[in-house]
This record gives C-alpha cells, sequence and structure tokens, in this order.
C-alpha cells in the first residue's frame, strides 16, 4: 500500500477500534450454519436504503441464520462507494448487536483497496472477512498469494477465503490453501468452484483446520453431505426460514421432507449461480414483499421475456408452497 | 447514476471546461497512426512519478506518435486513485500541448464512476475517451449497451470503444456496433479479440464510419494489411521510433524492410498479449534506460526464472538491434 | 444406413438371434450396482488376449459386480476392429453366462456403423446397451437425436445413454433426455458431466423412468447421495471387492467405514478421471497382478516422471491397504 | 501396428506400387496454390456416387486448381468405409492423371489405422499425404508425435500436417512441428487454428522449410499477406475460378479487384468455419447445381429455418455475382 493510498484512505476510513474488538470474539467454530449474503437495497434515486438494509439484516438473523456477510457479490459490493460500505457495516452491525457474527466482504482491483477496506471493517466493529482475489488481473499464484496475505495480515479479524474461479478468474487450489492457512486467523473457506470434488479435496487436503462453505445455493445439500459446516447464502434473503431448515435438514441426513423441501426449493437456488443472480434474487424478494427489485448499473432490472419467465417461475413456486403449507 | 454518487464524482472531479474545450478538435480523422498506450511510472514509495509521466509523454510524441492514451490497462488504471487519475491527464495535456490528441482510457465496475471520469477528462482537457465495457460484470447487450451509451453520452469528446472479449469477458460484435454509432461522437474501435477476421467483418458493416485501431502488438502489420488505420501501442513505450517506423512501412505495403524489421522486433512485441504484459513492457523500458519495472499490487515484478527468461530475450534483441543498426 | 453398408455389416456382423434372445430378459430394473467398463487385455504383439478377457470378466462378477460393460471407452473400444469387438463380446458372454447382464458399448464415427455394432452385439447374446453420441462430429440436437434414435431403435436390447461432454464434445441435457425416453427400451443414463447437479436435474426431470448410474469414480459416493443407483466403474478394474463394499456402503448413507473407505480409494477413483484413465488404470492392475499395462497407440504406455509419479501413488494406497486390513 | 491389424489392412489394401511411384515426383514445390478439399458426392441411397466424384475432379484442376484432396473432413471422411476411400482415391487418381498432384486425407481413431490407410494411398497411385491427429484421444506430444510420426514414416509420399486444434483438440506449436521436420517428405503445413500469428510464427520457427497452406476460406487474403503459399479450400467446390482468382489476386498484393472479389466472396468463405461446413457448402454446390446437398448421418441436411437463412444468403450473392459480371 503505498503511503498517500494508505493516508488517503485512513481520512475516510480508519477509526481506533472499539474496546470489545481489541479481543476478536469471531473463531473458526462460528463459521457454522447459514450466513446470508446480504443483498443491497436501494431507494428509487438508487442510493442506498439504510432503513431497509437494518430491517433486512434484523429479520435474516431472527430467522434463524448464524452469521451475515455485507458487501458480498450479491450486495453489489463493485457499485458501492466507500462511504456507503462503511455505513452499510455499521449498519447492520446495529441491527445485529452481538447476537451473531457480522462479516463484510472484501474485494477490489487494487491490493490496498482491499486493505483499507478490510481495515475499515475492523473499525466498525466487523467480527469477519470474506476475502476475495483481486478483480479483474489474474495474476499467478505468488501475486494471488501475495494480494490474500496482505488482506489477511492487515487485521486480526476471522477470515474466509472465498473462491469462485468461475466468476473471478482466479482459482485457489486445496494445495495452495495449505499454504495459506499459516495465518492464523484463516479459519473458513467459501467453496463456489461448482463443482463438488472440492468439498472431499479439502478435506483431505486440509482435515478440519478451514470450516468450509458451500457458496451456491443449489449444491448445498450434496455439499453438506460432502462435508460442508456452513452455507453462504443466497435466495435466504427471500427463504430465510426455509433456507435455515433445509441446512439444518441436511445436516441430519436423508429424509423425505429433505428430499420434499429440496425439489421445491432447487427451481429457486438455481437463480443464484447465473451471471445475473442479483436481479433474480432481489425479484424473488420483490414478490414475497421483503424488498424491491431495484439494482444499480452496470446490472439492469430484468425486462421482457427474461422477467416474465423468471416471474412465472416464482409464482409457480410460491403457489405450490402455499399449498404445502395447509 | 445516482444523485448522490453524481455530487460525490462532481465534488471531486468536476471542473468547468477550459473555453478552447467547448468546441471540441478531435474528430474521426484524428484517430490515425500510433498512439501509445502509455504505462504510468511509480517512485519507489509506488506513488505516481509525474515528472517521469510528463518526460515519458513528451519523448513518446516527440518521436512521431500522433495521439497518447493516459489510463489505459497497460497504465494501470485499476490501481489509480480518483485522484492520480486526474492528475495523470492534467500531466499528460501540460506534456503534449495541443500538438496531438490526449485520449484518457476510461474503465470502472460502475457505470456512475465511468460517467464521472469522463466528465472529469473533459474538464481537464483531454481530446478523447477509449471507453471500456465495465470490469466484472458480463451482462447482456441491453445492459453492455446502456453502460457504453451513458458514457458516450457524457460528454463531447470524440471516443472509441475498446473491444478486448479475452481480458475483460464482454464482446462487442460488429452487429452491436452498428447500433452504437448513433452516438455522433463515436469515432472508433479498437479491436482486440486476436481474431483479424474482425477488421475485415468491421469494414464489411460499417465502412468507414469508424476508425479501425489494432490493440494487439503482435498482429499489427496483418491488421493494417486488413484495414487498420491506428494503433493503440504498447513496446511503444521502450520503442516508439520503432513503432511509428513499422507502422508506416506496413501501410505502405510489402517490403523488405517492413519483414526485417518486423521479425526483429515480433518476440518483443508478443510481450503484450500476455497476462503480465504491463510487468514485462516497464522490464523493457527499464532496460533501455526509459523507466522503471515498478508496478502495483496485485501485479508484483517478475522474479525468478521468468526474469531471467524475459531479460534474457530482451537483451539478444537489443544485441541484434545495434548490429543491424550499424 | 445405406444399402451397400448395411450390407457391408451385415455380412461380417449379422447373425440371426440366440433363440432365448427374442424374449430380453434385462429391464430397466437390471440397471442397479457396479457394472465395470472393463479394460481391454492385449498380448505382447497388441492382439487382444482373449483368455485374459475372460479370466477378468469372470473375476468381475464373482467379486460382486452386477454386470459388464465391454467395449466402452476404457476398453479402447476405438482401436478395436469390428471382428475383435465381435469376439470380445462372445468372450464375455462365456464368461458370464447368464448370471449378469452383459452390456456392449457403442460408439463410432459414423451412424450407420453404430448401429451394424448395436445389431451385432444383439446377435451375440448381449443383455443392453451403452450408446454414446457420435464421435467427432458434434452436431445439433436434431441430428444427435437421430443418431442416438437409430441405435436405440436398431435393437430391443435394454439401452443406457452414456453423456460426457468434457471427453465427447456433446451434452444431451435432462430436458433432451425427456425426448429421448419415448424410446421404451431406454432405461438408464450414465451421467459422466462431472456436474453433481445433473443428478437432482435428472430425478427431477424423469423422476425414476431411467435409472442413473454415475460414471466417474471420484463422485461416486455425492451422486449416491444425490440419487444414483449404478456405478460405471473404471478402478474396479484393480478393486473390484473394495468397489463393490464402497458402493454398498454409499447406499446406506453416511458411516465411519464409507469415510475411511473413501478416503483411502480416493487418490485412486481420481485416476478415472484424466485424459490418461486407459494407462493409469491399466498400470494399476498390473500392479497389483490383475493385467498387464500395454495399450494400443495413440495411447502410449507411460514412462520417465509421468510412470514414477503414477507408480508412487499406487504403492503408497497399497501399502495402507496391507496395514489397515491386518 | 499390430500384426493381426496389419495383415487385415494388407489383405484389403495392400498393392505393389505402379512403377512410376517409386520415384515420387510430388516435392516441397509442389504444395502451391489452391488445392480443394472435395466433397463426395452421395446418391439418393448415400452410397458414392463415383461418376459424380470424377466429373467435380476434373471440373476443379480444369479451372486451374494446382492440386486435389480427397478423403478431408469435407470429404465426409468419418463416415466412408475403407473400401469407399480407396475406389474414391482410385477415381480421382483417373480424373487427374498427373496433371496435379493428388492428396489423401489421413485420419482415424487409431494408429494403425492411419498407417494402413497411408499405405493403400501410396498404393494406388496418390501423390501426397494429408496428415491430421488421431480423432477423439487428445494425447500428449510424444503420443502425437507418435502417431504422426508413424504415418509419415509409413510412405515415401509427400506429405501435409494438418493442424485443426479447434475442431479436433490436438494443437500441434510450431515448436513441436520443429521436431516433426526431422521426416524427409514433410513438406507442408494446413494451419487451421485461426489464428493468423501463427503463420508468421511458422516462418519465424522454420523459415520456408514447410510450405505453409491457410485451412480456413475466410482468411485466406490475410494468411496469404502473412507468408501462405497454398489454400486448402473449401467453396472452391462450387466457385473453384473465382478461388482461384482471388488466390492469384492476394498474391499480387492489395488492389481494388481484390478487394471487391473479396467483399463479394466472404460471406460465402465464412460457411466453411462452422460445424455444419459440409452441409453448407454441399447445399451451395447444389444451388449452383454443380452437386447436391446430400450429406451421411451423423450429419443431416439442413433444414427448416436454418436452410432458409442459408438459402438466401447464397442467392443474395449468386445475384450480385450476375450483377457485377455484366
Amino acid at each position: 500500500m503505498t503511503a498517500s493510498q494508505a493516508s488517503l484512505y485512513q481520512t475516510y476510513f480508519y477509526r481506533e477500534p472499539e474496546p470489545w474488538r481489541l479481543n476478536p470474539k469471531m473463531d473458526q467454530r462460528d463459521w457454522r450454519g447459514v450466513f446470508p449474503a446480504m443483498t443491497t437495497p436501494f431507494k428509487e434515486d438508487l442510493s442506498v436504503d439504510y432503513d431497509a438494509v437494518e430491517r433486512q439484516a434484523f429479520w435474516l438473523i431472527s430467522s434463524g441464520c448464524t452469521g451475515l456477510v455485507a458487501l458480498g457479490s450479491l450486495g453489489e459490493s463493485p457499485t458501492l462507494t466507500a462511504e456507503e460500505k462503511i455505513q452499510i457495516l455499521e449498519t447492520c452491525r446495529r441491527a445485529l448487536g452481538d447476537r451473531v457474527p457480522l462479516v463484510a466482504g472484501i474485494s477490489g482491483l487494487a491490493t490496498p483497496e482491499a486493505v483499507a477496506l478490510a481495515m475499515a471493517a475492523e473499525s466498525v466493529g466487523c467480527d469477519g472477512l470474506m476475502v476475495l482475489p483481486p478483480y479483474v488481473y489474474r495474476g499467478d499464484w505468488r501475486e494471488t498469494e501475495a494480494h490474500l496475505s496482505a488482506v489477511f495480515s492487515a487485521t486480526p479479524l476471522s477470515s474466509m477465503l472465498y473462491n469462485n474461479p468461475i466468476a473471478y478468474g482466479t482459482d485457489v487450489t486445496p494445495e495452495q490453501l495449505r499454504q495459506l492457512v499459516r495465518h492464523p486467523n484463516l479459519h473458513a473457506v467459501k467453496e463456489s468452484s461448482g463443482d463438488i470434488r472440492r468439498v472431499t479435496a479439502l478435506r483431505e487436503v486440509l482435515g478440519d483446520r478451514l470450516a468450509i462453505f458451500v457458496g451456491m445455493d443449489d449444491v448445498v445439500v450434496e455439499s453438506v453431505a460432502a462435508g460442508a459446516v456452513g452455507w453462504i447464502a443466497g435466495l435466504v434473503n427471500a427463504f430465510p426460514a426455509e433456507s435455515v431448515r433445509l441446512f439444518e435438514l441436511a445436516q441430519s441426513g436423508p429424509s423425505v421432507e429433505l428430499r420434499d423441501l429440496y425439489e421445491w426449493f432447487l427451481p429457486l437456488l438455481r437463480l443464484d449461480t447465473v451471471p445475473k443472480f442479483v436481479q433474480l434474487i432481489k425479484l424473488v424478494q420483490a414478490e414475497v414483499g421483503k424488498g424491491s427489485a431495484r439494482v444499480r448499473p452496470p446490472r439492469l432490472e430484468l425486462a421482457g421475456a427474461e422477467l416474465e419467465q423468471a416471474h412465472h417461475l416464482i409464482q409457480e413456486r410460491l403457489q405450490r408452497h402455499m399449498v404445502s403449507a395447509v
């Protein structure tokens, strides 16, 4: 991080840690269960709707979620200004109290930017970080490792590596993760490669050193069967109770209730794994009365046949849900 | 662009256009010849070395380049702060006077960010814009078109679309470009798909409406043969005279001098089309005494066998060059 | 099939079906359990070692396998002449008696070739067919469907579609399979896309209409958890008892024995899913004393560092196995 | 090649070379100009129409083609039986006399199959071979090199390597070709990677050791500009005079006539580089009255909207042609 950048970021972000933060309480064993990757609600003028942030965060943890991730991809992090990011974290912290861990998504084009955001997250009381490789530049392992290590070292916060080679072009393999676990605060990994074999391979290489989270909604049951202990979830933004129940059932092994719930949920869960997942999940939220479909450009709200098709799918699922709930 | 973001950006960037800018002088016919995508020189602490920016810009146009692009990928734009971007443009403007057009690379994660940067570029006296699709998000054509149009509409500056599907994941086809040319200030396209057929296809669909620039150093001669009239160049940062000569010869058709120069230059020109092109081109600059190899993270300077190999290639080329120049 | 080709193929292959074949006994419910994709043993001069075929087939079913596939990819089908294919099927039929179903892999560059091979397989007493899309040509669905339907219609034999988009370039989706099940003798599908989500999707679209087999050794446990009822297996050629046990355990749900056996087996099972899987599996067979490592060109036996590495992996696993078996 | 396979193939194919073949006359310098990859005409029952083969071959060389390739991909080689292949070569030989070289496409799933076909081609008087890497199996370089060398060594015939990594999955790089030129009868390379840079790279690595042919119709002019001396052509099957003229003009450097002819021809030439190129080129032949659109399965003739679109494109081009020819 350059001096000028560091000072630039510090001017904006850095605050003395709250006393209670000096002894971080989030640990490896806190990475368990369903953590929503929360969407970011916008007002009509596309400014952040902080009241809605607070309500949504509170509702999610009241429904049984065991943690919360703000500033993830689903939170449209790339479109948020630095100031907005801080204020969202502060709002979530307020909503959550210290009931469940608050995790900040850490991404960016440049290393100093990611480091500064991590420090800012610490300064506003986050418990954990979900760390991505750099955007755009697909470096070799030496470069990726340096970037990730800079972020892990920047704070004592409990950290998760987010591996999503399909969306971001950089793959961190189990063998490479083995080199990263020298960071004592690296506690978890979010697997979004889409290849179920990675869960087994992670356990083979790393044992229980890292908590394995599944990062794609439509392989959650299979991933739990293979050893995942947590879920960074998407559709949870509209269906928190159903998501928490699904995860619990998956942990208990095969059952008729699990099969039925998964069968009902799966067409919706698949919306989490396509490029327009943000638009789609926000649309589901809107249709169940828990948010607005508004997104920031370059994303645009769905329109035309695509909107029609998504709307039809959602309503058909809701209809079945009503019936089966009777 | 949201109101809050617009005002945020305006606070930082926006200035009243200089009077001479109200009548933009860069036109379609000014997109011709060799435009360096200038690297950004850093001091030891990785802050921008503005003196070096000025010297480098002046040297390049003194060597026959007919325009200059700042803030491109080669300029490590993703690692520059907004303030640095503005100051680099101002420095280049000062170095160039009004001898040749100054073009600003416009990229970003969010549409308002790109729009604000375009407006800022105008406010500091740039003549043209080189516009990229959004980083990271790979939208459909409706979304990509909206993003690009927002930028083209933001200023009256003469604009170039930069198409690089391999590096950025979004491909703008000739048919899609046909829809974009309703923007009267869209004057040029930089083709970096790596597929020579695109040059012919662009001419087929668009005739002479757009000036076609080749964006990959290692197909420059072939692209000129197919109809390209300009070159956004990389190795020019170390070899401006050679680059300008190569382009002139290519325009004159097959010759022994062209063949010999291309044959000598090609192993170096290929350094422009690999993921570490920034590190490699800055290394070449360092070895010819025209800059430093320093890069900002997440990029790291080359090391070990990779450095050795690059060094050997460069020296071998320089040695041949000396001999043939006798 | 052209007249000339049909007569050509009939001259070589076609025989009157045995009386007991007129009432095919293999049904959808027979597609269950572990079916080895048997390797083809060669003598020193690379001619087929039919005695070894017979011994190997007998050993496999004596170890608990519930079916046998000859002429699969693992059987180096592309290198076998038409005559050899027939003789291998006849040999297997003799070895198996009517204890378990014999399935013939049906592949080829041209549709008539595949049809003729299917008819020949019927004429020598096979119970089922494992049918691939055409080699090399990646047609659209209309063309792929026509090819597959020609093969399914050619005989009354119980048939499996083999879907392996990675190796063969054509993907048959669950929706497309829905169109194929109008063939009453299409009873099973072998899923080798490598995407565990396909198992769930197949059940969603097709219910229990087709028996789902997993076709990649290194996702067998996960696939059974997701609903697969059978396994076209590779390493079974060297470890039939272990493979059968693994499959049984997987069907019984999570257990310590399953976890331990899978953990031991997995590094070997992964050898089934790389381009040199034939060379690797035959090497494992050779090292456990159950076959030779010989392959036909264009495949060559492993050599140098690659051989050393594979040898080391195999011996390390065998060593552990011995110990744990004490 | 196994003994049994060798004898099998020899029984069918091998004949004593004609005396005039003992002193092969095709040399490196004969690989020049336009060589049609001839389509294979079928009768209504899809048997080969040998009379049409003869007429077509004669017409092509009468129009100025300097060589002829039979049994290429465009000739639907994968669907031809061994007997048909031989008879096609014999028919072409008869049609050509010794006016221009006759080249046989050599492809197959197994090495012995390719070797036997090469020997058979020699025995019926072919002058050259166009050799592909093996179908389906994507080996490493050691394996690919062994396959290719077996074919090059099998006869003294002048040989061309056909490199088409997109269609066949195996890429032979310029550096690898450098290892292959120890075969004295390897005289040419057909470049179908689609990357124009390969032409320059081949010349850089190999100088004039190999005659470079372009293998994709829609980069012919660009490839000649970069150094190609020949063209394995597709649309030539319908437009031989136009193809020969285009190639001659391309060799003479930029001209108005070249630009106009290429502009007219290009939409048709592009039909050569899509998966259905066989169906499309045969359709063009049918529409100009020089053949039938019939293809063998797994390819099917175009139908519906796709046929309509192709038909419209062809007629539109023909209409312009008529007019401009006045």
